[in-house]
């Protein structure tokens, strides 16, 4: 996936160095609270638009109107022309490829986003001259994708991570709302020790995986980035490089112990994050399965929380066996009862990290260098940084 | 009405006009966050205060508090001078003519203002030196018009639509808080081609109303403004000079037609906006009848919408019979069937319009001119801007 | 209590001054919006901590954890130095004198605030070298106080109203959140004739009080100010210095009567306030109670208003008594009966005190000379402002 790459403990580190240096390499992540354009980002699973109906989403702080024409999924600005309103207020799509606003029935064209008609006002001569900005839209894997950004969208393989696209891969997941900015997801995601936050998660038990307390960084530990191909993105080589730990002592009296120390199942052997904005944990939660999340920017303060789970089939009716496990078991065990516990500690981070000085105040231990990995890859790696005021 | 009428079209078009002349013509509206000074406003319904007591309210961002006193209603400013604490929490009125505050028994003349008494410290020096400011007060039609500004008001007359006060106008109503700035309200009354959300009113039908999706402005669209008698408006012969659309299409196919079609009774002959911000549609919601509308300030992205519809009746029966009528047909069907509409409506555009700098980016067409019209009078015919902070 | 007492009738009266030295003698009192500095206060009652559990709160702004380590009670800064979680969201006390973030397992010792351990990465380079900011805490009279500041607090004695800490003294009370800042806490409880607004409450035929509607203060009336020594504080002579009023007229008309007129129980005979903003009313609501209070600052809109009643008790079994008649008697009759009036009066002050410049358009009388004083003392003996932003 990637034609070369650099690894961490070979280019000056940055967990180490100064205050001034950490800053210098993370001034872009930090200024991207409403994260960074020119990317494909999640919209909706493609299953909501199934009715026909039109659906508003908000991606970066853009107001952004979904619907499937056909076997196409085509996006407009979620605003009309004339007065400001959102369609998505109450949508109204009287052919296949319009829209129509609900105050006075300006009406346009999906595919071009043109005004081409007025049903107030027939013949009117602002028709044809007004355009909506149109989004591109790519529907794979059940998923809507909208790209955000200018000029011609790259390759959706450039912005999703590895392997999420491979054919024989089938997906379910789900989508929520958080409180929280994105990099508080993209964060807790990719943070190798907040498997802490996890310990008296039924998944464990559940499912038979080992689950360390936390993870013991060697010294040679492995970072992967990538960043002379796309995606760009820093694999942590978790399973290699670490060393497990499954008992807790304070002042030598052992004070707690993983429940899956004694578990068969091996998972989360490589756990990657990739722009602009996507972790991928694999295997997870199931040595035949693996977990990709997205943390979209929807407001300053909210991100919305994808987590798909995907396994490889081999024909249609593994692809629905599989449907059918998710629904009963994957979604309630692993989704909810492990994956809900970082949503709180998302919600934990906002209240520090929602003002810019605090980041100067955090203090971050040797485990974290895959964090500041991530930020700096994001500071230096971006296609845009999305305004916000 | 009025002494001169300059019709629109002969007037340099503004609805035509470039960017900079729409924002030269409607800076003073645009300031208007808080609607206009010295005019007179319905604060209350009369019997809102018929027990006796004393009323909050709150007109262009001004707490008022309203009392009856005998046959005269008066307001004073809504704070004790004292601590700055509002009565309107925990009116006290031991006499007929004063407020005394609920904390420490500061007691005032509603009359003049003036502090009267201190109930915890009789004879204090304070007595007869300190004074609420009082706000002129006129009942009329069953409603209290409270004027706020510097000075002696002028007549009701002047600031209240043609015909309001006639005597033989038996008037019914409503008012309700809407969460949208007042110019929405405006926007929305006198904007004829917002009809198109009505399409589905149980009004049309409810009471066999012509009612197009649209109207189709011809290019003679006779606009009348009065700016040289009072009161100053805009009325807009609706009836006369708009081609009614009753079907509409998009790319050649028929996608909506008007459930008001066939129907007979003809309305909303003439629709008037008037300063300092009062709808007329006449006639309205029936041929017999009058509906008279207000937009009041309360802060700046909340407004008090009045509904009032008005008969003209000739004796006591007559009005009883129309108070009836109202409650038992008019107040579901037109107020509330149709009107709540405009509500959401207005809801709706506030998201946009509460940015100033949105305002430059909306896309009016030939119908709005109605409204640039309103924007242009409003802008250089008030009387003061309340400011706001 | 105090070495020198300074009467306010012979210091230059402040009441009558103008604007500007009224303006002078209280500018430091308006800028403590998250009240003052190095200073003891009360956190949360003993009986809050008995389980064990470590608890949260906010005083002047900051977040402070609370936990009872076996006769001790600590205190640090609630906030992990790691990714500045608050510990609180979830506390994990492992060991008796540590909490262990709940994110990553950081481990601090309580008594120093050092980083001792990190669960997930034993022998972290990081131990031993960050530490939390540690707050001293007494306990005294079943309650937790805190010292807000820097340096080595003082004595507590110095902190509270005198006879507080009486060994004969059995307290019992509640403490409440309350929507208004704690300068509206201190002013409702200090000042003598906002008696007006309990004069319907249960407590006075209840207990058989004298209550007046106001009270008339004499020419020579009788404030002590304490400087000289600690605490600092102001008193109010009430029952010697001031003429009750019992009845109220207006215009010559009588309007109101007192209920407490003929009753008893003589209450309340002097009231006092302590910097750094806590109440005396001795005695009260009963001849043989004292009522202490104190508006400790939580947020700048807000305060945690303690309530808190004491009786003098020779032994055990009387300390008993009291508790269970607080329980049945003086909690419902007096704590809610009586001082939830208040808090309604401190969030009718708190809309109009919020803006500063506010303050200079309040209108005192002669018997606000007690809150004069206040805001004077204050402003100018105080050990130090809370910032905020």
């Amino acid at each position: 996936m990637a034609s070369r790459v650099r690894s961490a403990e070979n280019s000056g580190s940055t967990a180490n160095g100064s205050r001034r240096l950490r800053s210098a390499s993370r001034a872009g992540y930090l200024a991207a609270k409403l994260g960074f354009r020119n990317y494909w980002y999640p919209a909706v699973f493609s299953r909501e638009l199934a009715g026909g109906q039109a659906i508003g989403v908000r991606l970066l702080g853009e107001n952004i109107l979904l619907r499937k024409v056909g076997d196409r999924t085509l996006a407009v600005a979620d605003r009309c022309l004339h007065r400001g309103v959102r369609f998505s207020r109450q949508p109204e799509c009287y052919t296949d490829d319009t829209i129509t606003c609900w105050y006075h029935g300006f009406t346009y064209r999906l595919s071009d986003g043109k005004l081409v008609e007025i049903l107030t006002e027939p013949g009117s001569s602002l028709i044809g001259k007004l355009a909506l900005k149109t989004y591109p839209v790519i529907d794979a894997k059940g998923i809507v994708f909208v790209y955000v950004g200018e000029g011609e969208p790259g390759d959706l393989a450039h912005d999703v991570p590895p392997n999420f696209l491979d054919s024989d891969l089938e997906i379910a997941g789900i989508r929520d709302e958080v409180k929280a900015n994105w990099r508080m997801g993209a964060e807790n995601g990719f943070d190798t020790t907040h498997i802490y936050i996890h310990r008296d998660s039924p998944l464990v038990p559940g499912n038979d995986i080992v689950l360390p307390l936390g993870m013991y960084p060697d010294d040679r530990h492995g970072i992967s980035t990538f960043t002379d191909s796309e995606p760009k993105g820093v694999l942590d080589h978790a399973f290699e490089h670490y060393q497990p730990v499954f008992e807790a002592a304070i002042d030598g009296r052992m004070v707690a112990r993983s429940k899956g120390a004694d578990n068969h199942k091996i998972v989360a052997r490589e756990v990657s994050i990739w722009m602009p904005g996507a972790l991928k944990v694999d295997p997870w939660p199931d040595p035949a399965l693996i977990q990709f999340e997205w943390y979209v920017p929807v407001d300053i303060d909210t991100h919305m929380y994808w987590r798909v789970l995907a396994r490889r089939v081999a024909d249609a009716a593994e692809a629905a066996g599989f449907r059918a496990e998710f629904l009963s078991r994957w979604e309630p065990l692993a989704l909810h009862g492990f994956n809900d516990q970082d949503i709180r500690a998302r919600e934990g981070m906002q209240e520090f990290y929602q003002d810019d000085a605090a980041w100067d105040h955090e203090h971050l231990f040797k485990a974290d260098r895959c964090l500041v990995e991530w930020r700096k890859l994001a500071s230096q790696h971006h296609r845009g940084l999305q305004p916000f005021t």
